[in-house]
């Protein structure tokens, strides 16, 4: 076989050739911009030609700062396509962690949204290797900046040339991307991705029992594109001539059911909260999103009670995924076998809140106390991981040995496997609740506690106990003030556990502390609990 | 990213392990037999084993004999998943091709049908490296053989270990399979599958835009599993868990028919000549075949009448793919774009015609008398194509040389791309008609003969003449004696052609010569017209 190299611009270059009439949509300040991939493409070759008259070279770092758009776009591709590396960058970050990873990874340049340049003005002074900013705005003129030597987006484009060849000698594990992971205590962990390993990811998000990402569809990543490349949509994306929406900053639920509907959206992704919001939405408001396929629901659990609402109450498929940072994500992905399709309903939503069966092209193995788990559906492990789009290392990072271990990625998330070989997230390997020498999912009963129609949000943590070393206690958002009682939730509770499992307290609060990316931040909300509860008791 | 390899192990543990109630229908001797792939898996660890204690290394080649069954599924998974190298042979083939195959692949150990022990009883003594010979017989004791030593299938199983372990350390780049091709001349000329290309190329049968292979599916390859690994499909089914239906020797449409109906088929895939056996066999007597997603055609340009009697009359999606052995064999699969599904059905109808679109992660060009040809849909020019499933080489064979140049794989196809980079076979560059300067397309005119409703087949082949160089003739088979006379299928072609491109003549035949795979047999057809058409002009 000829020994050509999976790289990353067959992906942009096939989009140019065989849809140059499909769009993408993007949603700016200007409002509704919508470009041809033949647009797209010139645009990207342009952008490509401009970085390396910048100075950028092969295997430089080029940082993002920016939101779901179509520059940004187009930097997804001109950046590894000729040969430099894209490191998206979480603007949610705090700025000394900002200043960490950009640093940390050695970004030659980077390329902002206009009001994302104030928060890099704070951060400036700190950064030891950028040699240039780059704007990436609507406006004709540069905002007023400290940044400097700055360059406009638009006049780099301008100037660029719009026959750019992509280098064609990539060596397919050489670096194309990277993404870095907060951890729970210190600096972000950095993740490189390959050229191969994102081929090989898009590759399984085109295939028809994982994502299915087809040219037929309409796209949009509500997950951001600094967020795990955006669960690699705008790659298979791209490749695919998938349609793709970029929403753009500031959006709301309202915004994002509009463009859902107009824009006949088939696939969406994003966290659970994201979700929770649009249901929230859909209640309010009569919309149309009879072409949505699936909602792809992953970052954390969702509940089943959503999953229900969604499906049954809005005729909206919902399929969960799981993955993470080092997984490029897509590891884990919920497709009923055939003979399930035949199952009740009720059946079919069990197992659909369950996270899903492992995607071709990856091993998993899950750890208990005693070795590999039964698979029982009720036996804890942690899961490992491996794969040729699996991260073997944190860049530069101490880290690295505690979760790379014996050629597997340990990913702190403990399951259970059922007989079919489905994977349910019980909980974080340090979000387990230790009570009485066994475990209990804070999870579980959070699932159970979202599923009360009263419920917004709920959130267990552990308290230490003297008896018991650690016991649940339930954090819960109402969707109105007073919806429900503490007896009402537990009457709801107690026909569903063991008695043992049942929180020794419910508490009610305005909101769940979130991480960056939407995510319940757990260790916060624990350190507030038990420091209130333990006062109080 | 991990440097995992991408071997074919995991093919057949991902059925094992999550598929393991999912069935190979296999039709034998005996009749209809059903395994489960968790039978299944255990029968091929048994099959690795058993070979291993035959003497069978890393890097040996097991060369096979063999139907469509079950027992071939097994091999196709227990000799390249402990290292060797699975060679198929067509068992079509002249005997003194099978002894010339069998020796230049340097086979150590046959697989036989026990219907095929006499042709190789007949070519046994040729045999320069066979150590040892396996019957794979259906019957409790071996048939009555002049080969040795032989073994009985079943027995191997009986003693090989159903733990046996799969080697973990295989390279990706290392051999797996090995097909021979036909040579318009000499010998056949051998391709070598990698690990790598056949699991890229199993992804690439998964892709929803592609041949989108599923768990759901039921999938019949009609093709045979000694031409081109059954296009893929064992192996793809294998991997994501499709229950197969492997049709065993000697069939008939009836038969086909019948299986398509009885174990709803989903989708299938053969040569057109199949396909026009099977239409008569549906005109003749009704079948539910509503669980047909598609019929996938590849091997040689299905006729458009026969694809709209399929769609139109039957209801029966049609799928054109191209191919060849040295492609593993997908490279082009037709799917409509979006836009292009809102045509009219005669449009449709029309790009249905075309072979299609070239498969992600494969490059090709198309070169013509003057560079790379433009996307009209006219200009000629003969395919080229590069990627990661495609051939670099013939085994051993000083014929490389013409076929493989500067990293491209030259087809010996002549196409053209339409506006939305749609192929179409035109000709082989051996088989085009070079009239008076210009090009004449044998297959445009055969088409257009077989949308014909009295015509069953139909061949054009060049004769010399001394003005224009070459003129067509065609040959046609009817449907029925006297079903069409000459004068009514000139009058149905003139309306379609320049006057230069009609035949100088139609002939009737009784059949049209066929290559051991079934497509029609151009070389032996033109000797024979034109040996009796110059005797007698």
């Amino acid at each position: 076989m000829m020994q050509t190299p999976l790289t990353m611009t067959q992906m942009i270059k096939r989009a140019e050739k065989y849809f140059p009439k499909k769009q993408v949509i993007s949603r700016t300040t200007k409002g509704i911009e919508r470009f041809t991939y033949k647009e797209m493409a010139e645009r990207t070759r342009r952008l490509a030609d401009s970085l390396e008259k910048l100075g950028v070279q092969r295997g430089d770092k080029v940082g993002t700062l920016a939101w779901n758009h179509h520059r940004h776009l187009e930097a997804y591709f001109a950046i590894p396509c000729s040969g430099a590396v894209l490191h998206t960058i979480n603007i949610r970050l705090a700025p000394q962690h900002i200043s960490y990873i950009i640093n940390h990874a050695e970004d030659k340049v980077l390329l902002i949204d206009a009001d994302i340049v104030p928060l890099i003005e704070k951060c400036k002074d700190e950064f030891t290797t950028v040699e240039a900013y780059v704007i990436m705005t609507d406006e004709d003129e540069l905002p007023e900046t400290t940044l400097s030597p700055v360059y406009h987006y638009e006049k780099l484009l301008e100037e660029g040339n719009p026959n750019y060849e992509y280098p064609d000698d990539l060596d397919e594990n050489s670096p194309a991307g990277m993404c870095f992971t907060s951890a729970t205590t210190g600096n972000p962990k950095g993740v490189v991705y390959s050229h191969r390993g994102t081929v090989l990811h898009s590759m399984a998000l085109g295939m028809v029992d994982s994502a299915a990402v087809s040219e037929k569809d309409v796209a949009l990543p509500v997950v951001p594109m600094f967020h795990v490349n955006a669960w690699g949509l705008p790659f298979a994306g791209v490749w695919f001539g998938t349609t793709l929406v970029l929403p753009g900053p500031y959006f709301t639920p309202k915004i994002l059911a509009e463009l859902l509907e107009e824009e006949k959206v088939t696939i969406t992704a994003g966290v659970p909260t994201i979700w929770l919001g649009l249901l929230k939405e859909l209640e309010e408001k009569k919309y149309d999103l009879s072409n949505l396929r699936y909602i792809l629901c992953g970052g954390s659990a969702a509940p089943k009670g959503m999953i229900k609402a969604f499906e049954q109450k809005h005729n909206i498929p919902f399929k969960h995924a799981y993955g993470m940072t080092e997984t490029s994500p897509l590891a884990v992905i919920s497709t009923l076998k055939s003979y399930q399709e035949e199952l009740s309903e009720e059946e079919k939503l069990e197992i659909k809140a369950k996270q899903g069966i492992l995607v071709p092209g990856l091993e998993m193995k899950v750890v208990g106390k005693d070795g590999e788990v039964a698979w029982d559906g009720k036996e804890m492990g942690e899961l490992a991981l491996r794969g040729p789009w699996i991260a073997s290392e944190y860049f530069k990072d101490e880290r690295t040995a505690d979760t790379f271990r014996d050629g597997w990625l340990y990913t702190g998330d403990v399951v259970t496997l059922d007989e079919e070989g489905f994977m349910k997230i019980v909980d974080r390997t340090k979000d387990l609740i230790k009570s009485g020498g066994e475990w209990i999912s804070s999870v579980d009963i959070e699932n159970a506690l979202m599923a009360h129609e009263a419920v917004f949000e709920a959130a267990v943590v552990a308290v230490p106990h003297e008896q018991w070393q650690e016991r649940p206690i339930a954090c819960v958002v109402l969707k109105e003030k007073d919806g429900a009682t503490k007896e009402e939730l537990y009457d709801f509770l107690k026909p569903q556990f063991a008695k043992w499992w049942l929180p020794d307290d419910i508490l009610f609060l305005e909101e769940i502390p979130k991480t960056s990316v939407g995510k319940f931040l757990k260790r916060a909300l624990r350190d507030q609990v038990q420091k209130d509860y333990l006062q109080k008791n």
